[in-house]
């Protein structure tokens, strides 16, 4: 088999085989098919496109090209849950506390931010101590004994995907659904979990912008997993404004502590149930949404799920006091409003552009290597389809740095889109797929 | 400017500029974009396609990245002649001398043979002593003298195009019109002459098999050439058979040393006229065909042209013995009969297939590094159109191996295609572009 010919045929439109997808991605792993050759195939592929079959294949070739977790240790069905990326989105932060309250274990490997994103760990390195680096023995051990560990990934979980994202990523070919698709599941699958729930976001902030886009994403990513032999099920939500009111690392820790004290604004709670009722459903805890989002309901109301959270933070090297006082979380020093302009209505929040103001505050990365500051952020005091007078405090900024303050105000005006016409709010979830 | 987005434009479907082009070319040729940008750029280009501007930005590009022949030096019209490659394509070997004797200078840079097609120089070497390794200043000097010189082709000609043609050649990009029509115009362009001739070939035997292919091809060049300022005609010949009889190289320099002495086959003697006709003209040495065609008659029956080519031979170090005593050049010690195992007509030669006995012979290179031998090859006894009775000789195999013999034996019967219906010869000239 020559990978050569593998190109030819791709290029052509032909369908490729299980053995010839799998010689593929072994050779471009241990590096005897060379960066150029694995770069004319996934630009081939982008005009090709791959079928289901090829999807799965190169799936399950990149979760085999490296170590796949054996979580047969833990008792019960693991759930795991992956979000494509969105600005302000905590969720895992109150989601996996609330499930884990309710019995349902939650072994999860997470990354950090990059670009205008936040990444889980950062989130939690706000608890002083806190670490991810823990040994595959006591995630485990955490896992039976609190419910909950979240570990930073491991070197060589499916290595061929990290080198041909790498290689995607400077190669124009990072667009493609199958391309896509086969790298988070390929993660997944050697994450070990027994099911998987996936938040596919749409809208101007998310990866995928267009509702149709999202939707074959989360159709793909199911049917992959399903094949894979794990119970999927995807959540389609809105990303056309950040979720919920705080954008920021300090900021959406309070905001995701805020829900697990029963608050927390509307939106960011509709998220939490949805992905919360699809977990406990796929670990057979609950029947339908109905009976779920009451489980849910009760270990807020019960304070279960805040002391799960707490006993998960100290767990990982955190003090559980700061669960507790959100004073004692990091925050900026200087606060700043951005004023409205004129009256109107908010249309549209430009995530990206919240999330890059967040950026130039010193929230985010700008490279792998960056340091970031836990303690900037923004505030939302408007959101889509409110109304907005001039000179009302549309957001306000925590900032350490005037210029970067000054920065990150015109990028949120930017940001707000306001127009004469009244706008009702739209949907937050928009649909099941499973 | 970044590779990144110029792959990201090519992949839309967008028009790169040439300042776009040309950032390509020179970071790709001084290593600058790696290797694996490059790739996918040629796979999207592959896709996408190049506009006719595009094309001549690319080939002006690639010219440029290395030495740009000067040939003023040189009196008269310099014509450049070039071959897209076929079987028993000896044709630079007659035509040369011809248009030198009529006074148009020919300052011609050759390849060698590899796969199923022959090269210039490995059958100029069949005259002992003869080389093409010879100083600028010989070449320069030679073609002032004599009206002939042929070099291999150096190293510092158009390196972009052969550092583009490596990598293309093992990513499956090498069949997109407009990267073929730059690669042989930048090196044909960077030969320094003032006027090119094009022979595309067309046919089984050839690399465009389709005739709208190969028209295609040869207007892209015409119009490459024609927008450098160079006077660029270009003709389409048949490969649907190998041209003439015979195939292999010193039976290739007898053929071509024959019809300098005015016999050989007449579809060989029709391509050789109609490049020559076209050669005279770009020269202003002929006012239309007829006149260039009544001048090349007549430098053939006074002998002239068969001087010019013992000239040329012997200015380059060869033996100008062997051109008016062909039984002194090498030949093959066995000769085997093809026989023909049905009655019937000759409708197709596959060429490739003839080219590859050879080869098999030991007559090609299979790789750069392969020696071969000068002295076997086939003398086809039929040809298209031809009627065939069982037990009639085919074709006459030169070989020096029976193992061998008996392989290319059997390729050769697999290459003629004979059926019961009468079938008319083909025409050899298909049309003329400029």
């Amino acid at each position: 088999m020559r990978m050569y010919d593998l190109i030819l045929k791709k290029k052509k439109g032909e369908e490729l085989t299980t053995e010839e997808i799998r010689y593929m991605v072994s050779g471009f792993t241990d590096g005897t098919i060379p960066d150029y050759q694995m770069s004319a195939m996934t630009m081939a592929i982008c005009f090709r496109g791959m079928s289901r079959k090829e999807t799965v294949d190169l799936t399950l070739a990149m979760r085999d090209s490296g170590d796949v977790l054996d979580l047969t240790g833990i008792r019960g069905v693991k759930v795991d849950k992956h979000s494509t990326g969105g600005v302000g989105d905590k969720t895992s932060l109150a989601l996996t506390p609330i499930v884990a309250a309710l019995g349902v274990p939650v072994a999860k490997m997470s990354g950090r931010g990059l670009g205008h994103t936040g990444g889980t760990i950062d989130k939690l390195e706000c608890f002083p101590g806190f670490t991810t680096g823990i040994s595959e023995e006591m995630f485990l051990e955490n896992v039976n004994r609190i419910g909950i560990a979240i570990a930073g990934q491991t070197a060589n979980l499916a290595p061929a995907d990290k080198k041909l994202y790498a290689l995607r990523d400077v190669t124009g070919t990072v667009d493609q659904l199958s391309l896509i698709a086969s790298s988070i599941m390929s993660k997944k699958l050697a994450s070990g979990s027994d099911a998987i729930v996936l938040d596919v976001k749409t809208g101007n902030g998310a990866f995928m912008k267009k509702m149709e886009d999202a939707v074959a994403l989360a159709e793909a990513m199911v049917s992959i997993g399903t094949m894979a032999g794990k119970k999927t099920y995807a959540v389609i939500t809105d990303m056309d404004q950040p979720l919920g009111l705080a954008v920021g690392n300090s900021l959406e820790v309070m905001e995701a502590l805020e829900l697990l004290k029963g608050g927390g604004p509307e939106d960011f709670k509709q998220v939490v149930f949805a992905l919360g009722s699809l977990m406990l459903m796929a670990a057979g805890r609950a029947a339908d949404e109905a009976e779920a989002v009451s489980l849910m309901e009760g270990v807020i109301a019960d304070g279960s799920a805040l002391r799960k959270f707490a006993e998960f933070i100290e767990a990982q090297g955190g003090d559980p006091a700061y669960v507790y006082d959100v004073s004692l979380l990091p925050l900026a020093a200087d606060t700043v409003p951005v004023i409205a302009e004129a009256d109107g209505y908010v249309h549209r929040i430009l995530a990206e552009e919240i999330g890059t103001a967040c950026m130039a505050l010193g929230g985010g990365r700008e490279t792998k290597e960056s340091a970031i500051d836990l303690s900037v952020g923004i505030l939302l005091k408007k959101k889509n389809g409110d109304a907005v007078r001039a000179g009302e405090t549309l957001a306000v900024i925590y900032g350490n740095d005037a210029a970067k303050e000054e920065a990150a105000r015109r990028k949120i005006l930017n940001a707000y889109q306001i127009g004469w016409e009244k706008r009702e709010k739209g949907p937050v979830i928009h649909r099941y797929i499973r």
